[in-house]
């Protein structure tokens, strides 16, 4: 495997680094892929990896390892969100696949404090002055799922992505299909505003026992570990629920997931079944669709999904 | 002049063909310089294409051509935009500087009708179902002066220049201080969403008698014409004034003209005295500082603008 060959990848800091380094790559006829992630990396990470560095021809990876704070509410939990940055450059070179890893120390201006302003802070980056203000905002596909509890979640991912695109400047960039809604979401933001950028969705990795993988799940115990799995089993059973009738009503099958998760214990953000590029519910599933589910585990807040393809 | 090789320009019409015309100048080594324009081209462009062919080392300069249909609300103007694309493309054929011009059928992905959106378009591009849904918002700079009575414009003009930029792929790229929150806005957003791209502010080209040059101009009748010197003269007066009288009140300068602009038949949108970059109104003027103006004369909305230096 050509991609062997990389070795220890290297640890590029500066913006204006990455993106010599990009440009270098391409003036000798690679093609540069981006793997954006926020670091604590897992299998599902190591999975897009992979497939990045399956692009045809000869490449070069960068994985980006930046947790972004202006898509956390000053509620949630930027500030436990994990780390472990010794280790996560350990899997990486493990893989042999990376060339380099982008890891800033920051990547938004920020203003000069501004009194009274972090009383009105929408994201955990507080951009008072002549700070950070520009914001990427995918009107439609931000609104529902993921974005209904939190709401600048997505403006955060949009305007990160679109940064990390600008300073490394990849031909093509992998998201897991775990964030579902982001995927689309990216896909949208890069036809709509035309960035010269090819968006790879990948599967979801599980666990042996079928947990959709998430740096998050190392906050869960075993006790909420175990109640977590009804995530997938119900997801699972409502697909194959689904393939089993034909025009199935989605509330029912809603109701059933819903039914599962809060008997084993969770507390149920949101189920719905949308179709699968405008995210817009249906009533009866006549067409591919995708079932998305968030639900509270404990203090964890936990994602996934299930694609069903039905002909239509 | 080296730019005098340029002869005719070459059109470019599809966003893919200007990508690679693009990527195939920079690979010769050459610096590609864009220069936005919705057409109908006044010797304000052509000092911008100057400025463009005055870049230092080997330049390729583009010419992008088009009305951008979102900076328009539907009350505005845009089915009266003047444009004359043959006339234009003389112009710029004269001018010897001028390496391609990019005028593209349409830049946006237009949705299926949804009946009844039409109704609550904010701006003349429709876009329903699974059309253009991504905006760019520069939020603070994009709320004051032309913003206040123009709430979509500085949205699309964010927008459209971010989508040339993903096209064209410049190195530089050309505003008039003419529109002078769009050129800080533009900046603002370079910076913020880290666009590889340097931002030359041109300056305003003038008419003989003193009018700012614009293609609304052409909308002028001649006593409109004559009424419309009054922009211009109260700007320069102001500023005689401010330099005469250290620590200024903003008030009072705004006052005289407004009372100047109304005297000649104006109806004032606004008379604005801001910090240069941040834009923010400024009571006492004791710190560079520009003032912009917008008033209608008649049925043609113009604008102004004159920046003062004060040592703070």
């Amino acid at each position: 495997m050509a991609a062997a060959a990389a070795g220890e990848p290297e640890v590029i800091r500066d913006k204006a680094a990455m993106r010599a380094w990009s440009r270098r790559q391409r003036a000798e006829g690679k093609t540069v892929v981006l793997v954006p992630t926020m670091g604590f990396l897992h299998e599902g990470h190591l999975s897009l990896v992979s497939a990045a560095a399956a692009v045809p021809g000869p490449v070069a990876v960068v994985v980006s390892i930046y947790v972004n704070p202006s898509q956390f509410a000053p509620t949630e939990d930027l500030a436990t969100y994990p780390s472990d940055l010794a280790g996560d450059l350990r899997k990486l070179a493990s893989t042999g696949a990376v060339h380099a890893v982008f890891n800033p120390p920051d990547l938004y201006h920020r203003g000069s404090a501004v009194s009274g302003r972090s009383a009105e802070a929408s994201s955990c980056l507080e951009a008072g002055g002549d700070g950070h203000e520009t914001w990427i905002r995918v009107e439609r596909l931000e609104k529902g799922l993921c974005g209904a509890s939190r709401p600048v979640f997505f403006r955060g991912v949009a305007t990160v992505v679109a940064k990390l695109f600008n300073v490394v400047e990849p031909d093509v960039a992998m998201f897991g299909k775990k964030d579902y809604q982001q995927w689309r979401l990216i896909c949208r933001m890069v036809r709509d505003l035309d960035f010269a950028i090819e968006i790879v969705g990948s599967e979801i990795m599980r666990e042996a026992d079928g947990l959709a993988m998430s740096s998050r799940n190392v906050h869960l115990s075993p006790e909420e570990r175990e109640k977590a799995l009804s995530i997938s089993r119900s997801l699972v059973n409502a697909r194959t629920a689904v393939l089993n009738n034909s025009n199935s009503a989605s509330k029912h099958i809603k109701d059933q997931i819903v039914q599962t998760l809060t008997e084993a214990g969770g507390r149920v953000d949101y189920v719905e079944i949308v179709e699968q590029e405008s995210l817009v519910p249906v009533e009866t599933i006549d067409r591919p669709v995708v079932i998305c589910v968030a639900t509270w585990i404990g203090k964890v807040r936990l994602i996934d999904n299930i694609e069903i393809y039905i002909q239509s």
